[in-house]
């Protein structure tokens, strides 16, 4: 089939456009920028807009059967910063593509949403499902009512899978302005300087690899009609097993720059990741120093 | 105490300056348009203007202890039309009252939510406040996003009562866009029109006198530091009884214009309020067909 990746030249989002190219469907991106971690694939349709160009956005639709929305214009520190502007560029701009997709007749959708913010503070871990949405910042709190709207259009029509990653890692990462935990501590490694480190590192994170979460965007694409589905590992890592991991994988040793605990810092966050094996048979397929040995290997490429 | 009225020349905001007036407090009021119910009340500062409006509003904000946000730019059938107004005027409003309430130092706020809308189907009868949030609507989406940043500001030094109320009913409705069934019901009797019923009348709500629901913004006020209420009435009545009780309150018959029921229309939908009973000692005082007598010579006045 033919399908429109928004935000196919981020981070994630440039891993899905190539696991749907391997797939076999034609792909198109609709990209606020172009792709800052490597050049153009080749048969790819890129067009430069954002959700707020409607012109461009019901251009970019015509012909596609199916969305994978992986766009995001906000991190969770920056809309924390910035709560109106992460409301403008997510939340509007994901019920402009809504009221798009409805006027031009494309009813598939996969939406990125997240594991980690929208739950708040665990009940219990790992976090399934069913568990309350409490998001305790601007971050989740748009990422839940992205999915409230979601589920209302699917009761009109809309075929939609969301999907809630963990921390996802993995090449290409490096291009973001929020790198995450593993990717800032490689590139630390690559340029020799201290790796911050708030508390004793004994904080516990769900962290899966891109190629893994990019599988499962095209698995809920064809088999995951109107399911909300956890995309994590099935392991917490703690912060300190992750730094032994990199030293281990990478043979340098970390200098660390200690800071103290953060109160934000949930002390374990991890996913229950059963509904999409039993639900779509996916599962991890990366092991976890193998993803590290990738990524590795292009942060070197970069520094 | 000096508060701030956001929406005060609204129906429900009406009644709490009534009320902040005969508790003893300073009333200012802002309001994007003059209340279309009755002239100005002696004594109250009144400003036009909307939350859009930055200058304004810090400018209302001076010198106030506290908000009451009342203000809706929305009711649930134009928010599901226009979801993009819904969520410029009353989430992205609310979150530059709360930035504007950070820079004026005002820690105080009483916010208005909904206690229909936010549930969704209800799991069980009377909802307690500890119920999921399934909103599924554009109007209930928005009142869980806009009581996440209340919880997130709540956090960081905000001290906010939530309150959620049931169909509020009574005098100066009839202004509204959404004047809410009691009303309609009302007005068609007094142009002698037939009255619009969905279904067999077996649709059960939970109806509350507006001056039951202005009386507990102001307990709010004073006694509901970090509390998220229901505000409802405590008896589920079916619109065939809101019927039959109105036409022995008025003497007069319905005609009725009998039309399909609507998919959207939930069977039963009360609120557990024992929470605002045991912690602010809040209960209705108002009889229901005695508040409905009360808005009937409202309404007649009016034809």
């Amino acid at each position: 089939m033919r399908v429109l990746v928004l935000g196919g030249c981020g981070f994630i989002g440039s891993h899905v456009v190539d696991h749907a190219l391997a797939a076999g469907h034609a792909v198109r991106v609709l990209s606020r920028s172009p792709d800052r971690a490597r050049p153009p694939i080749a048969g790819v349709d890129y067009r430069l807009a954002g959700l707020d160009d409607r012109a461009a956005l019901i251009d970019a639709l015509q012909g596609c059967d199916a969305v994978l929305h992986v766009l995001s214009t906000s991190h969770p520190a920056s809309a924390e910063r910035e709560p109106v502007a992460d409301v403008e560029g997510n939340l509007i701009g994901t019920l402009r593509l809504l009221q798009a997709m409805r006027d031009t007749g494309v009813r598939r959708l996969v939406y990125v949403s997240s594991g980690g913010a929208i739950y708040g503070p665990p009940e219990v871990v790992p976090i399934p499902e069913s568990h309350p949405l409490r998001p305790i910042g601007s971050y989740g709190i748009v990422k839940a009512a992205i999915e409230s709207y979601i589920a209302t259009a699917a009761r009109q029509g809309l075929v939609a899978t969301v999907l809630r990653p963990a921390n996802a890692f993995g090449p290409r990462q490096t291009g973001s302005s929020n790198p995450g935990f593993i990717t800032t501590a490689l590139m630390r490694l690559a340029q020799g300087t201290p790796m911050d480190l708030y508390g004793d590192g004994s904080v516990v994170r769900d962290f899966l690899a891109v190629s893994d979460l990019a599988a499962l965007c095209l698995h809920g694409l064809e088999h995951g009609a109107g399911l909300t589905l956890n995309a994590g590992s099935g392991d917490g890592r703690s912060l300190a097993e992750v730094l032994a991991s990199i030293e281990r994988v990478t043979g340098k040793p970390f200098r660390l720059n200690r800071l103290p605990a953060r109160a934000i810092d949930v002390p374990v966050s991890v996913l229950d990741t059963s509904l999409a094996r039993d639900r779509l048979g996916w599962q991890p397929r990366q092991g976890f120093e193998d993803a590290l040995a990738e990524t590795w290997d292009w942060v070197r490429r970069q520094a």
